[in-house]
């Protein structure tokens, strides 16, 4: 029996994440279930996209996720399922919501859903449910063993698994570049698409200070000093920072503020973040 | 083993729930706890209702659901625990909760709980959190199997099981009339009182074209035209669209956008739908 | 196997308490994981507090609870673990997250964190998540029995682990006068710090009419008379009551009103409030 974890826009408001876990418990009374989030922004793929690259690889291979924000459902959009380099499965429409395992994570095999076999008895008449239909049905029986992942259906090719854009970051000698990919929304962090390898190449130390530009389509946003440093502590309440979050990336906070409240600075390609060494030293 | 699941209105910012939690887990450590929701608007029992009817039928047979939405908490209200036509049990406040339960899947069997034997021990002082001394540990020990359903107390006739008001929809000709019964919260979408069979008479297929008006005691809303689909992505973004959803009534929403707060559309029984075969066809 | 309960101020809205789950996942795929609240307001180290003792009497002995509001992530703050005096295990930072526990419950042993052998396995290069590398790390392996209380590292003495300064109510021959203390926030409820035993000098019977005082540094908010009844039931809807709170405390509150809002009441230590007998009945 392996974990099933479930993700979706529905929100907790409603009936509808607990009609998915009735669905998969009538499976198997035995599943261990459990949630990523169902705060998802209603339709953002993107940030469906990035919880899961924040969270499948601290669970164990064989675990099932179920990640429903379906704008398209009803339409031609294929359903799948795909085993990870570090094997967990993720039953999801393919829509771009795996679009940072694929590239960060990578895709071992990809699976069309077939679901002439795979979905709830008795749920033809529904078409606007596939999370519970389908989704959570076909993860519940994957976690049981009921199915094995071959019986999914017909292999893709997994370079066809839908992405969205991404800008890719870039190095220069005395500069590095990428985008604000999404916030640590409680905490108003910033967290960029930066690698810390990518910034390691301006030879930059902990205690240091950086020189910090944020700008979208219309102006620049923020252009000041900071430290980079392990942690919020190391800098005062109500000061910025420059430090590398929980999946390796550069990223900015005021701590205990939030940063994208101080400055209304947004997330997506549009959002570009530029870090140099600064001559000067805080 | 049967599953306890959860319902109340106080929401997951205190301790509440985790108190609830604990007071099960204390009854035995191997029972099986999940949540439906904890969201609902305070006091509303009318929502309370309604998640029920969204999510029982997807549980087995055996399963305990405790949904505490308890507004006369310490008045002489009925606590009380039914078996439905499906064999779910319900643990709630007598207070309207089961409205939608009673009429739309049935109640087999009601008992008040009797509360000198179904009580946590050394509670007696509480007089404002029966969710945790009275329906969390009498739906536990159900699940549990610590004490049959006859154990719970004395039979009630089900007929006496209380009913908030609703407003029966009615089909003419030329039209189909109802009530807005509830939001899908976070996508905005209307769910009405219309079942798809009786909305069937107007003889409209997929595909076509209907006039929707929306009232209420005051004024007219929203009176337009709309496709009628299967799903949301028939219609282009941000288009009106008539479906079925996923209880099998009908529903009006725009794709990827708020009917609701679009035409600030609210629910209950003085928010009236018309359906009616258009002419024109989109 | 004893039961996780996890707390914190990261909300649900991202995949964070999803990579703690899955850590302590990781350690024992049968560890049973419970949640306390994770919407703690951002570092609020006082609700943290404050829940925890609405919560962890409920839970046995044996029940480990991992608490993360941690502004001081990667100062000198220390981290413990503490065995209640009814045996259940507190693993948080040492920043005043265990103030209530340690004076209305009792902290009969406390130990310090030997994060050289109590941090997860590669996590040496995180400095900003110590909620997934050491405390649920460390409480997923006290609950699945993976170390014992003592392998948590050296003991400390209890009466160093931190304290936030609390006012501690007072009664004179007329009044008792306390702090309102923290907010049962979706009912809009005061939970004051003066307790049923401290109230009951006043020899005040339910049914009997008080007079309530509310005060901040700046201005008296509320000067009024209300009944002091069992349960919001026994006065009109829309009307004040003085009651005791399922932690045995006063509490003050509308009826299906919210008392905070209506007349803008804060909570914190100078937050004050007095309760008279009053020469007049309601």
């Amino acid at each position: 029996m392996n974990p099933l974890v479930f993700q979706s826009d529905f929100g907790l408001e409603d009936g509808a994440v607990s009609a998915m876990y009735g669905v998969a418990y009538s499976v198997d009374p035995t599943i261990r279930m459990f949630d990523l989030t169902h705060e998802i922004e209603p339709y953002n793929i993107w940030d469906a996209s990035y919880r899961l690259i924040q969270a499948v690889t601290y669970w164990p291979a064989g675990t099932v996720f179920v990640s429903v924000v379906d704008p398209g459902v009803g339409s031609g959009r294929r359903s799948i399922a795909v085993l990870t380099s570090q094997g967990q499965i993720i039953v999801t429409p393919d829509n771009g919501t795996l679009t940072h395992i694929k590239r960060m994570l990578g895709i071992r095999e990809a699976r069309s859903i077939d679901e002439s076999r795979n979905r709830l008895k008795g749920s033809e008449e529904s078409y606007t449910f596939h999370g519970r239909d389908v989704y959570a049905y076909t993860g519940a029986r994957l976690a049981a063993g009921v199915i094995t992942f071959e019986e999914v259906g017909p292999l893709i090719d997994p370079s066809t698994v839908v992405e969205l854009a991404t800008v890719a970051p870039t190095a220069q000698d005395d500069f590095v570049s990428g985008t604000v990919d999404v916030l640590d929304i409680r905490f108003g962090s910033l967290w960029t698409n930066i690698s810390k390898a990518l910034f390691d190449r301006l030879g930059i130390q902990v205690g240091e200070t950086v020189e910090i530009m944020i700008e979208n389509d219309t102006r620049i946003l923020y252009h000041n000093l900071m430290k980079f440093t392990h942690s919020f502590a190391e800098v005062r309440v109500g000061e910025p920072l420059l430090y590398v979050n929980s999946l390796g990336c550069m990223a900015v906070a005021i701590n205990q503020g939030s940063f994208a409240r101080a400055y209304n600075i947004g997330t997506g390609n549009s959002w570009r973040i530029t870090i140099r060494p600064s001559r000067f030293q805080l």
